[in-house]
Parts: C-alpha cells; sequence; structure tokens
C-alpha cells in the first residue's frame, strides 16, 4: 500500500511517499480503507523529534482518519465490510493513518457521522476528543453554566465553543479580530478581541475556561473564573506553579491529554448528525503532498484542518 | 522491576522470572503498580507460540491486571495516585501484566471495585468482558429473556450467569454434575448436566446461547434458539458453516473476541460492588511461580481462575 514514511527525522522535506506492507488486522480489530487523514500540530513535532512519541525513525506519521471499514476478523461484532468509521487509534503510540489501509482496534472507532465527509470527519478526532474530554469528561459543563474558549477560532476552540453551546452553555470566545465573524458563527454569545481588550475585565464568573493558547493566559484565566471554577488547560498540563496558583485562588485546575474513547467519538458524531457540530477544513491535499500539508500547519496562518485524502 | 519473561516459544519452563527496566507511561497513561495478574488461558496459547500475538520472544505475558496507581502523567484526569484500577490493557497486542509496573493508557483502566480484592479484581476484567461484550454489547439481554450459558462453571461461563441473572433474564446452565452446586449458586434458576442430558430436549425457545465449549456445542445450540434468537459464540467466531447454518435456521449469530473497553470495565466493577458479580480464584501464586499457574491452566483442571500475586 502507499504510506507517507521518513528516515529520519527533520523539516516537511523528509516525509515521503513509499509502498510498505499493508497492516494486518488482530483478533478485535479491523482494516480500515483510509480516505482521509487529518494533519494535527502533534504530527509535526513527531516528524521533527520535537516529540518522538514514536521512537526514531522509520514510521508512518498520523493519527486521525476516516474511512471505511475493508475487512472485519471474525469476533469483531461492532462493524460490518462497508461502513464508514472515524477515529484516532493508538494515539500516542504507534500512528498509522498518512496510509492507504490501518489495522484498529474495534472499540477505537465509531461510524462516521452522515452529515460529514471523509475529509471533515477526519478533522473530528484528536481535536474534537480534546475538546469533548476537556469540557464534557473533565467539566461536565452544564446547561446554564459561563464558558471562557480561548483561542474560538482555533482547531480545538472552534470546536469546544460548539460543543459547549450543544451542551446548553453560554459561550464567551477570545479570538483575533478577523476571526470575530467565523467564531460568532459557531454559535458564541461574545467574542472579545484579545489584542484590544483583556478578557478578565469582560469575565470574572465563568464556571469553565478551556485554555488551548499558554503562556500569561493560564494566570490570567484564574480571575476570569467564579470561585470553585474551573480551568482547564491542554497546554499547561505539567505546570504545577499554574495549578498551585489556580488551587491558591480557591479555583480549580485540569490539564488534559486526549485519548481515544469510542464514547466521545459517538457523542461527536451524534452532535455532528444533528447539525450542531462541524469541523472547520481550510485545505485538502493528496497524501503524497503529505510535505506541504505539514508547511501549511507549520505555518500558523491557517485558520483551519489541513486533510490528506487518501 | 521484576517480570516474567521468555527467551523462546516452548512450555511453562521457558518463562523466567528476570529484572528489566520499569516502563515509562506517555501522555495519555498513567504508571500501575501491579498487584495482581490473572493467568488466562490465551496467555498459555501465546507462551507456546500456538497464538503468537505478541510476535517472537522476548516478551511479558499477561493482560489482565489489578493494581494501584504509582504515577500519573499530567494531562490524565481519570486516575490519581493510589487509586486502585484494574484492567487488561492493550489486549491483544502488546501484553504486560507478569510485572511490578506497567503504563497504561487510562482508558483502559477502571476504579477497583471496593468489594474485590486485588486477587479476584484481576481475575475479572479478560473473562468478565467477554460475557459483558456478549451478553450485553451484542446480545443486549433484557429482563424475561431466556439465556443458555454453555460451561456455566468455566471461566467466561460462571460470570456470564451471574451478568445474565443482573440483567434479569431467566438462565439455564450446562455444567458437569460436579460443578451444579457451584453454578446454582451463581444464580442459575436451571442446571443441566451435559453427560446425561442432552440441552436440547430442554431447552428450545432460548433467547440467546452463550457457547464457550465449540465443536457440536454450536450446531445443537441453533436447536435451543426461539425463532430470531441469537447464538453468540468465543470459540467459533470464524466458522462460516456454522453462521451459515445459524442463520438459514433463522436464528443470528455472533462471534465475540474480548476487547478493553472501560465501559464494560465500569460496569462490571458496579455489579461486584452491588453484590451481583464475584469471579472464583482457584489459586494464587506469587509471580516467581508463573510457570507452575501455567500448568495449573494447561492441566484443564482447575475451576476456577489461577492469580499471580505480585
Amino acid at each position: 500500500m502507499r504510506a507517507i514514511t521518513q528516515r529520519s527525522f527533520g523539516g516537511p522535506g523528509v516525509l515521503e511517499l513509499t509502498e510498505v506492507e499493508r497492516p494486518r488486522p488482530l483478533p478485535s480489530e479491523v482494516l480500515v480503507r483510509v480516505r482521509a487523514a487529518s494533519v494535527n500540530p502533534v504530527d509535526a513535532g513527531v516528524r521533527s523529534g520535537a516529540f518522538p512519541l514514536l521512537g526514531e525513525p522509520p514510521f508512518i506519521l498520523g493519527w486521525d482518519l476516516s474511512g471505511v471499514v475493508e475487512e472485519v476478523v471474525p469476533g469483531v461484532t461492532r462493524f460490518q465490510v462497508g461502513d464508514e468509521v472515524f477515529g484516532m487509534p493508538f494515539f500516542p503510540r504507534a500512528g498509522n493513518s498518512y496510509a492507504e489501509y490501518v489495522a484498529v482496534p474495534s472499540r477505537q472507532l465509531a461510524r462516521k457521522p452522515a452529515a460529514l465527509d471523509h475529509a471533515h470527519a477526519a478533522a473530528l478526532p484528536l481535536a474534537g476528543l480534546t475538546a469533548w474530554q476537556s469540557l464534557v469528561d473533565a467539566a461536565d459543563v452544564r446547561a446554564g453554566q459561563l464558558v471562557l474558549v480561548h483561542a474560538g477560532g482555533g482547531g480545538v476552540g472552534h470546536l469546544a465553543v460548539q460543543i459547549a453551546k450543544a451542551r446548553g452553555a453560554r459561550v464567551i470566545a477570545t479570538a483575533g479580530a478577523d476571526k470575530h465573524d467565523f467564531v460568532r458563527g459557531l454559535g458564541a454569545d461574545d467574542v472579545i478581541d484579545y489584542r484590544s481588550a483583556d478578557f478578565t475585565e469582560a469575565v470574572n464568573d465563568a464556571d469553565v475556561v478551556l485554555d488551548a493558547v499558554g503562556g500569561e493566559y493560564g494566570p490570567r484565566s484564574i480571575r476570569a473564573l467564579r470561585p470553585g471554577g474551573l480551568l482547564v488547560t491542554i497546554v499547561d498540563r505539567a505546570n504545577a506553579e499554574l495549578r498551585a496558583a489556580t488551587v491558591a485562588a480557591g479555583r480549580r485546575f485540569a490539564g488534559i491529554t486526549v485519548e481515544p474513547d469510542h464514547v466521545g467519538l459517538e457523542a461527536l458524531a451524534a452532535l455532528a448528525d444533528a447539525g450542531k457540530l462541524r469541523p472547520h477544513v481550510e485545505h485538502t491535499l493528496p497524501l503524497a503532498e503529505a510535505a506541504k500539508a505539514h508547511h501549511l500547519v507549520e505555518s500558523g496562518r491557517t485558520q483551519g484542518k489541513i486533510v490528506l485524502t487518501v
């Protein structure tokens, strides 16, 4: 099968289209014919060697995928050949989705939402589960709560805004002025321009703050929370100082790393099919142009997901 | 850390107690100090080379475990240091539980039921999830249904009887006469001696048959089912002839391979804490006696689980 591999750590140029053996699914797994794989910032870190989650090259990058079940190992009941599925199997261990075929444990997949094509479904798992596991599993956001989402126009943020709204929360987002229309279109009740306004003056009673920015946003976010409110960060997970300051101020702290989970995938798919959740895809490129996709992701100038079609 | 490893495929004698490096948990994972690891028949097949799920030796055997969270990688919110947990991580890929420490994705663990000690909790995941995924995920057994469980005194069967009863079903089990008291004690409404009686004469209207025996039990079980009833087999998963015969008779067929899933583990733990589910442990042995444990499992003369204490 065709797959993107690399023989050394380095810039996007190390990514090569090669011919490799098709993976063989084990008991409890299915073989998925990948139709789309999305590129996440973590992929670039693994490629460059900054986050060597997969050890030394050679390896196949990528976790997010949407595709079609090609083969079902007897013993699997959740899917049949021909079913459309999506997921982020094995994260953060063996990557594999920049390829024509992937062998996947059946409970690390869910049915692709019918409302989304493969490119949009592939854009959802890693960023969408990050938002879901932050706002639902960790924060248990409920109707009537106030949720502040930093970088509401970003990869995780734009999904978090939609999920918080779907849970019945009031949502305020921070974003650059150029993204305000986009973020309001996602359902945000209010958008704060992070360049011209101080969000701590506008918000001091949030039940939950979701921080995907880091740096000064963490400590400042403490002041945006009501007593007992929860700061959820997907960047400063290991920041003991921030955790201590949050707790000392009478607020709660949770750092989140995303993890495969069919329960969350099924919830995301249901929201997508209800018309309440749609990832923003900015570019789709063929698999062979993975290096160009990485250049785009690393440029920091893209507004939505970059997806490889396979 | 201490771990059981093997340098070649072979009999129980290949299992050696060795000193190996402690695993390092990745983001989204916790490090578990294993307190007990149970021995499943599949472990013996991997050890001997009959089911080479882990490739060539050396490797660490074992999936079932119960233990204590020793380290939490920042970003994990489901557990804290000191929590007691159980699971069957990574099955059927990397085995690892015959060891002092295992690195485990947080969503492949659940809290150990308080009602069970580590030895009993370690006996639950693989056999218990097999029963749960058969009777609940695949068969959706409901109150008032009739469930026939073959080998109701066996490793999966004795848990299946309890789960089916907890769902409100009427349960008939097959078992040897020496196990009838045990199986009735689990809550079975009726027990059929497989040596002296023909279960197809006693039952012809089961909603679900769970077959952990195989051979002639599969085809004969079709006759025990009502029209539209479901034959669930955990042995003849790939038996296309049995599947075709079942469907031709107007019954349904499902083959099951167990798979890690926190949802099922949480359900099993809740049943255990409600006093409705208890695995039968026949022997506990220290980790160093893994070879003896494998001898016992392969003898076919044990009635309950064999557990290694670590």
